[in-house]
């Protein structure tokens, strides 16, 4: 029997990471493209074949195609600060867009049978909630825009030239091998970062925004196996955990998993949706149930691969290409003000 | 009084060099951007000042917004060959996407105050009839994917830092100074340039598909007014003629304006639209009612114009990215068979 090749972009990166490993473990030979601009080496699983480069390194792209004969393609890389996004609107684009659209041109022409994409919950936009599949999407942000954009752009793929694509909209997911170091998004491994830097916690507003976040294991296992579930084929789904949490929350919950009572600095409120959760009827009835683990067992888990890894050195995002209404903190030299609470 | 400085990118081409002419006789300084890909030197109106380069040339974009202060950018440039998007998709992205997040950018940052964006009806999909600015856009070929995440971007850069803008979606244009040497777009610059070469007229499929064919003064006047429309400041316009005609009722009207019986060649169907016609209520209350030029005396005109500059060589596109599915004609090496009608 031929092995099955997979191609798993952003395979270094937090996701794309837990996506490797289920690969191997469905017996997967798998290509990990990764500029590790996000992600590291050392979290490639041992077995991959290792690639440095960028999806949006065009004829790097054309190459891998020509050498390897993908079955599959997991798109996961992505440079994902949402909020950032109105700052750094041409490469957003030129990343989350340009670069899928090359795997894209290569899927066709090359027969990939499946095309599996995650997408984001940014693509609802601010609307009712709980996010469902049937919504119309109405992104507000660039991030949001070319997620969705490649979204259509698949469906247009696959109308005219029969690609299969499996499409998720993942809600802030968090877990081990997280890039803990990105000052730009996830606040789960921004706090743990902070606490373990003996920092104060800080929060956009008044910390009362809502989302459900979700742990690893419940977005990276479906999306991995979604290759062999046809009735999942062409098809977009929400992914993730369905209870909401307060930011304020949250805090409790990683400073008692790090046996600490964190300082909190609020910082000015940005423009983000208030509340997010999303409705998973449509995953549970095509993947099955979650992992069943909860925010606090998660978290835990994630707080001892931390504690064990240690802080990681934030990176400033060196392209800024707006740098009007940046929200605090984001400036290249950080504002020290705080908001009283 | 300070004059009003206007960016026209696409300036040389068919709408963008109308609305030069227009802005013109407003008493704006005019700068054409525009790379002559499809558009000609020698359509730009005498007093515009023309630069020659591409909106995707960032570094061009960036060093005119230096040179000059634009009070308002209208950016009509771009590869407007909807049909052969889906065999051009990382093209169409770059140079109609990634060329209008280069002037977002720009007009944030040099507070342009307003930033008139030509749209397509290809945003629309295969919805519902009349298509009506409030319905949802479901593009389903990449140009119109592009068109649409153009929008929502703008509508995210006016959320975000202000800037106004006003979107039109045009249907199928037409009159003096179209290029009517372009295969791959425009059926009536099409059929004037095959009756010029006593060549038979190609229809894809039995030509009873519909569109409301536009006359260039009932959308490029409207365009350039705008900016001084408070009412029209972000918001969307449908804009161009209301009737819709079948493909062989066109073949009569632009052969009797030749004074000759055409002969027609069917090629095979492509995956297009079948009917489209859009809802202009909107634009009419705003901008006021159209120009009154109907189809007859439209195409007089623009026969009249086609006569007198002769007929062009049909270039080919030279970059195709997929060849797979490609329609008829469309190769490289066109294929002479014919489908009976």
């Amino acid at each position: 029997m031929t092995k099955i090749t997979s191609l798993v972009t952003g395979g270094a990166g937090f996701i794309g990471s837990h996506v490797v490993k289920h690969c191997l473990a469905l017996g997967h030979e798998v290509i990990v493209l990764d500029d590790l601009s996000g992600g590291f080496e050392d979290h490639i699983p041992a077995g991959a074949v290792f690639v440095q480069g960028s999806v949006s390194d065009e004829n790097l792209v054309t190459s891998l195609f020509e050498e390897y004969r993908f079955d599959y393609v997991y798109h996961l890389a992505a440079y994902a600060a949402e909020g950032l996004s109105h700052f750094i609107r041409r490469f957003n684009y030129n990343n989350n867009l340009i670069g899928s659209i090359n795997l894209i041109n290569e899927s066709i022409k090359h027969k990939v049978k499946c095309f599996v994409f995650t997408s984001s919950i940014a693509v609802y936009g601010a609307g009712q909630l709980p996010m469902r599949e049937e919504m119309t999407p109405m992104p507000e942000d660039p991030y949001g825009v070319s997620k969705y954009a490649v979204e259509l752009d698949l469906k247009a793929a696959h109308e005219m030239f029969g690609l299969n694509y499996v499409v998720f909209r993942p809600h802030n997911v968090y877990g081990e091998n997280q890039n803990i170091g990105d000052k730009y998004r996830n606040v789960i491994g921004i706090f743990m970062n902070q606490i373990m830097q003996q920092q104060p916690l800080t929060i956009f507003g008044d910390g009362e925004q809502t989302r459900a976040f979700s742990y690893i294991d419940d977005v990276a296992i479906p999306i991995t196996n979604s290759v062999n579930i046809p009735a999942a084929y062409n098809q977009v789904f929400n992914i993730g955990a369905d209870k909401p949490y307060t930011v304020n929350e949250l805090v409790k919950v990683v400073g008692d998993c790090f046996g600490v009572t964190p300082d909190v600095k609020h910082l000015q409120a940005r423009n983000e949706v208030m509340h997010a959760y999303s409705d998973h009827t449509k995953a549970h009835r095509v993947f099955g149930e979650g992992s069943g683990v909860n925010l606090l067992d998660g978290i835990k888990r994630m707080a001892a691969w931390a504690a064990k890894v240690g802080a990681r050195k934030s990176k400033e995002f060196g392209n800024i290409e707006i740098y009007e209404k940046l929200p605090q903190g984001w400036e290249k030299k950080p504002q020290p003000e705080t908001i009283p609470a």
